[in-house]
């Protein structure tokens, strides 16, 4: 059998039954106690006693072997590339921050960020039927595939201020919702201003800084609600089939692949930004 | 007529038809345009149009004779003082800002701050069946009331760190829903702190500074929601009805009153929370 | 160890951890699976492969000896007598009832039936901070039983018309929510004519027949939602702590109590409302 | 100025400022009082002052003049085709309809009846990200409109059960949501039986008996809520853009079109399914 995690490609000897030696999966890389009471209110995702595979402490799946229980594994269908399936676990994450959008048919948003997450982002809230959906991104060759993906409008940061522009655009409503996939410097403040009144701030990126600093005053005047978005909770099975329907959407984020060998200049070259990198994928 | 309003008592002349001369009535502060999209989605008190009386550049109500529409009237039952009238405004905010807890019977909450608006707060919170609430407040007049008026445990953060016991008194799980209605230097910190797993976080306060500290990372880890409330959304006729119908839990929290002539001195007062002063009435 | 369950009480001896002989616990009749959609999502009542104790084909609870996981123990503290403990089963029913009420403070509502669930329908309205609350109850000593427990009006449906009354008293706006815990001929559709525009309607009764007739024209002028009820969903603790907290209010429910050797007249007196029962405790 | 309506074209005079003769606008039909509760709090749909024309009593649009105020028009852009746009009253409707839905990425839905209404439901679902849809319909040109429109497998209740068909396709979980845009005799039983543990039924169609025969059992061990849809909430604007965006995928459902000469055929063909009608465009 042959599974695709996060970044990686993992192939694995399994004794479940129904599954054969060859079958394709997902690794869904999140073990759950499923008896506390965030898993028992359905918010696995912040289960305190989740073990993250990947996590410092547990083993992560660039390795031969992987142990999972049958419930963490997602057969991947043939139709399906296993480079494709590399987004299935990112896809999940933006289709999880969208939960907290309540998008309605044709409502406006914004996506601060065009790495995977906010380019996944992009292509979720097209296939939700939102409307126009403004993407801001600084490096040119992921502005274009926002665009590809999705994005009805792209903005460059260093060039005009985000914020103005949506607001102009919109004239001085703002959007409905804003994805903040970047938590930059000003990305979530820029998020709160963007923003309509009464509209929804979605925090996906993670701050590098333990204090960020934050402009109550536009959340209160609007009454701005700001959610925060951990990983994402059971969306894989449907961020699998988003990929399987949608596969030519999703398909140019994929743009770079790298032997094991290379994870090294893999990482360094996401890490980077460099060479245009959309996904990149680590194969065995 | 006379009339009520916020921290103040008016007196008024008035053509309005159902209304005769003596009535007292509840004057509604703000007016609303009703044809904005906030208005027409039913969020009045985010409208781009408001006028509000008692702004800069809108009269206030400290004077002999106010012009209003007839729907800003709100009638006061004879069984109900002048003096606790006052506390429709700021209650009608406690009560607007519940709307955003999605309180449950038996959830417990933490209340940052016991000025007007947060005993207002407790008070709303156990009529709405809350469990265990938690007050955090310096001031040990205020924390008195806070007890009187539905806290189950005060706490001076002076003395005690705030989120430690919180927690501690939780077995480590944290409160459902907290209230910052302090909005100083640290509290909205403390609110993230201590909610619980996917729990929410209700800034009813007013922070002085532009950009206030925030800690993102416990809000994601949670997955805790952050909201904010902006004055009160048409909760003045529940305020109203809630003031008649539990008078004695509502009573303790007018403290102070003082005559028209000495307004300088009750606004210094209430600033310098003087004299164990809860909620100051001005009075004609 | 001596416990108490719905309408009964049971003695039982336990091996768990934790608990000595003599402790005394509520005894939650439900096991679910933890892993099917439903529980993963939270609705463990509606699991597929549940196991209720006391449903056809799994033991009851009148009998000396009852085996069950730990987590279906709830303790019970010293100051509640195991007569009132009796009251968590469908105490939690009517908690989560109100989970689909969506209650503001001061809303109004109604209670179709005054049984035991719908009396503890109405005293949860009144702890959750509802407005005025009618009962709607054709004998005499239920209704009186409504008003002690938090009803502000009560109607006989024998003697008037109870939609007409409702509508009459509240200018033909009909009140934010309605709760037929009786599940009769017309009380559903009473319950939605009584109902608001955008007024929710729950329906926690049973109705006996397969077929209700409904009258879908005033739910649709009014888009009137409505709610259906399976038992409870991890309310028990929250059920448990209210009735400690308020024994008071609850306390007049139980109004008899029969051995056990006499528990055909029990149930026979239940069945038939006879000697003004509102709740009948079963002893060992 | 030309505008398109419902089924209809209607040519006018206009003052308003902003617009000129020869414009092209749809005209919405309902007037609204804005200051009732159903209106203050975002329900001009129920608003019980509103004045619809073409209801009895009120004048339609099937006439040379018609006297709206400037917020009831809104204007065509020249891409979109007057046939076209008569279907924006209808979509506004399936748009409304689906914020019953609260859908989610990849959720399933069922559509019973592919009339007008039923088709752009289907239309909205597959826009809004639905996963499969099922279309129920007797009629074989109607299910080979609802699978050109979105519909992802299309059953002949005639032939088939469509219950248990839906079952068997989902492995007997049900579908996320299903929307009865029939309303004939059994399908909104058919709703509740197709829908899943927790799901959600939507009734947009009306009933012509005045009492339907419901079955609450299913609904009660699902907890199933059950919606019910008055017409739309200011969904226009949403629709007029879905239409403009996305005509191909509309485009198929315009079948027909009568002269103003031929009105009385053009309702008799439409209300007997002829000739395989889809929507039928009456022309000035």
């Amino acid at each position: 059998m042959t599974g695709a995690g996060s970044a990686s490609t993992v192939s694995a000897r399994v004794a479940h039954p129904g599954w054969s030696a060859g079958d394709r999966a997902f690794l869904e890389p999140a073990l759950y106690c499923y008896h506390c009471e965030s898993c028992r209110t359905g918010h696995h995702n912040v289960c305190p006693n989740i073990r993250f595979l990947s996590n410092p402490g547990n083993p992560g799946f660039f390795r031969e072997c992987v142990n999972l229980p049958q419930e963490n594994l997602i057969g991947i269908p043939g139709s399906l590339s296993l480079d494709h399936a590399t987004m299935v676990e990112p896809l999940a994450v933006a289709i999880h921050s969208l939960t907290f959008a309540e998008l309605r048919l044709g409502d406006t948003a914004a996506v601060l960020g065009a790495g995977p997450i906010g380019l996944l982002t992009i292509a979720s809230l097209k296939l939700a039927g939102a409307g126009r959906i403004w993407a801001v991104e600084p490096l040119a060759h992921r502005r274009e595939l926002a665009r590809s993906m999705g994005a009805t409008a792209v903005i460059d940061p260093a060039a005009l201020d985000p914020v103005d522009l949506i607001l102009s655009d919109t004239g001085q409503r703002g959007v409905d919702v804003v994805f903040d996939c970047a938590a930059k410097r000003h990305t979530t403040n820029w998020a709160i201003r963007a923003a309509r009144n009464v509209g929804r701030v979605v925090l996906t990126g993670i701050h590098s800084e333990i204090l960020v600093p934050i402009e109550t005053s536009p959340m209160r005047r609007k009454e701005v609600a700001l959610f925060n978005v951990r990983r994402s909770n059971h969306e894989s099975e449907a961020a699998l089939e988003m990929l399987v329907r949608h596969t030519d959407l999703f398909a140019p984020m994929v743009t770079h692949s790298r032997p094991m060998e290379s994870i090294a200049e893999a990482f360094s070259m996401s890490e980077h930004y460099a060479d245009g990198v959309g996904k990149m994928v680590v194969k065995p």
